[in-house]
């Protein structure tokens, strides 16, 4: 074999991406690689030969995905559709005729990530997804092989790039959740649904792979609790701040002798943690291990062209992989099947805790709060009053000490009939961090 | 074959890690792999089977390696002895009798890497070397694997643990140089000779491997400018932070249009890049793609446990390797040698410089040394003056706009002649980080 074939499925943002590095960093790919790594075939709705860029003259171009699945030349097919009905298809045909897949489709691998697996490992091709998490961090590598060795023990990301942009942007000018998020669609950082981002559905799918490479478990998205940025004021950061914190959308997996813990929620994290300094679309991962301790990485989130390096640095793993004829044997997702991994419900998690309150002032306020919490055994550490801000309402904050979560959110909810109140409070968990 | 074996030659601190996390890990590892990876023989100068982890009982011991490079049943060799004498005639004695080499060995591979990887693939073993930068980071698994779609435009890294805690040890406390090294060296964080650390060395073998991987280029330790951090003062941290930086002894690898700048030197760092916040004995590397724009990376760079988990991750690659049938082909030091990555001497480097004096006062110092910049058109950005500290002469810095580093260093030269210095200046360039 001379060289090997890549059939590209998708000409968005990442095939373009793909399409782009590939074209132009042809030569040091096959330095690296010793072979050539040829696209044979590309597929979108709307190509045109001429659209490609320089280098591809020659390249085939479809707009039916079963031509490029069906192509004998070709070995690898990149799905890089996204969605799940479409690319589930695509996918389930290009291994059922032995060709071997890379996907950056994070909803597709969430969800059906395992099956897909035992499918390609019974088929004897080769699978690769690092460009369905945090784009430019190669943390699925990390994971599979760069500390393989190692037993993970808990691991703690920022996922979304869009929510840590607008936390990022609410800490920096103070201004309101709804102001920043249309800014954040005006320049194209958010979509006009913003939901799958903005609720955490975004960052849910791609804890649920990293979790499961972690951890060596099937764990789907509707196993991981999931709580959106909605809710963050101005005034949170003025109170994380005091507190010494930040607040982001933590996305967190623990190891415990029961079980897994999993979240993704708004979240206290300490100044001095390092994903604290992560700033703006940025994504990163802290995974703590067993024997190796801590160790963190960052990079790009998204973008064309970060997501693209994920995507051709699998395209030549599998490339190798191919000419050396070695097909996976073990699933990523089933290394552990022994059942102590399961997901365990959040409420069972101890953490200490930030409630925000916004009251309509008047006396015994705190009494009525620490009554309530005092019922449930669960220890005050401070309570917090900044100046008030611009809204009709006083905000104020009562800290917890750690305390099982069950009880704290029973507490909430029985607070919530407290007619003082102006709206439910606000809870969240306040991390430690690496 | 129903397991892959391993040989163990060496029981220091990383052969101890490694020998525990096998045994200890060992059902996981065998999940992960679909296979077992059993230690067969371990060797050391003074090892008793008795000594050896629980679940390592039928493992044969021995102090002669030479009987692990003959063991029939032993398909992987570690060789975690360091040094390069015994250790090279050990590598090469493995590949000779066609065992895969996975090694921890920084000075070997820094200065034979090159050799040793083509005598592995001439032989068709395969070979790691994952724990020789920076042992909690999987850096070569990310440069090998995780971004090789990339095109690496510059990296930067903290690869010296011990003097990284020294410098922070001063900058936290404002103790001298000489004070903090004792009792880093009572604590056990420095040898009895402390020069490899602080001079440079260890860092510059480390960097030497990582630019050879990132660039694809055979670069030895000789190639790059080496700098050690004796000379930093207390006072040059106050300075520092004036300007809004701090000290660090800085890794760097730049790609340019001419070739490679390499050097391992202390630097000003700006507190906001995220290097300034690796602390005490932690290593880190932050790399820029030329597509995926900036990673960072960061772990423990030294203990066993940590190494033991490179070491452990890359038995398991071969061991996987292996039972697939196939060798690397292509070496990680020469991806590309067509000469235009040649590495080039710092002096053609423009930098920012911070310049520190300790002057006896008098009237005309700032003339005489500014008109030896103007001489050579070295622009002068910033004159600096704190109150003094305790020693006799006065302390004062000036920063340079960016200049050639060859007419800041024949600047300085001529410095050194003026009477009223106490001391030769001190340059450090002033970076700018991610």
């Amino acid at each position: 074999m001379q060289q090997v074939n890549v059939g590209i499925v998708g000409l968005g943002n990442v095939g373009s991406g793909t399409l782009s590095i590939l074209a132009e960093n042809a030569e040091q790919i096959a330095q690296k690689l010793g072979f050539r790594l040829a696209v044979k075939v590309v597929c979108s709705r709307s190509v045109r030969a001429k659209n490609l860029p320089p280098g591809m003259a020659g390249v085939k171009t479809t707009t039916d995905w079963r031509e490029v699945v069906a192509d004998p030349e070709v070995d690898i097919v990149a799905e890089l559709v996204g969605g799940t009905r479409d690319a589930k298809a695509l996918v389930e045909a290009a291994i059922a005729a032995k060709k071997s897949v890379v996907t950056a489709n994070k909803e597709l691998m969430a969800l059906e990530g395992a099956e897909i697996w035992d499918r390609a490992i019974n088929a004897g091709i080769n699978l690769a997804m690092e460009a369905s998490v945090a784009g430019g961090i190669p943390i699925h590598t990390v994971l599979r092989e760069g500390i393989s060795g190692d037993r993970v023990a808990a691991l703690q990301g920022i996922l979304n790039g869009t929510s840590n942009y607008i936390l990022t942007e609410i800490e920096r000018h103070g201004s309101d959740f709804g102001a920043v998020l249309m800014e954040a669609q005006r320049l194209g950082y958010a979509e006009a649904d913003p939901s799958a981002d903005i609720d955490g559905y975004d960052a849910r799918s791609k804890l649920a792979i990293l979790a499961a490479l972690a951890f060596g478990e099937r764990i789907v998205p509707a196993d991981i609790y999931t709580e959106g940025i909605r809710r963050i004021e101005p005034i949170d950061f003025q109170y994380a701040h005091r507190l010494g914190h930040t607040i982001k959308l933590a996305c967190g997996a623990w190891q415990t002798s029961a079980g897994l813990f999993l979240s993704v929620r708004p979240a206290l994290i300490p100044q001095s943690a390092i994903l604290a300094s992560v700033q703006g679309a940025y994504n990163a991962i802290w995974v703590r291990g067993h024997y190796g301790q801590d160790t963190f990485y960052y990079g790009r989130g998204a973008g064309p062209q970060p997501t693209g390096v994920a995507v051709v640095s699998d395209l030549m793993r599998v490339a190798r992989e191919i000419r050396s004829g070695s097909p996976e044997r073990v699933s990523p997702f089933a290394h552990k099947r022994l059942g102590e991994n399961r997901p365990l419900a959040v409420t069972l998690r101890k953490s200490a805790f930030y409630l925000r309150f916004r009251v309509h002032d008047r006396p015994g306020i705190i009494a009525a709060l620490a009554g309530i919490l005092a019922e449930k055994n669960i220890s005050l550490d401070a309570v917090l009053q900044l100046p008030s801000d611009t809204k009709q309402s006083l905000p104020f904050v009562i800290t917890l000490e750690p305390a099982l979560e069950e009880d704290v959110r029973q507490a909430v909810e029985q607070m919530k009939t407290l007619d003082f109140l102006a709206e439910p409070p606000l809870a969240m968990p306040m991390e430690k961090g690496l």
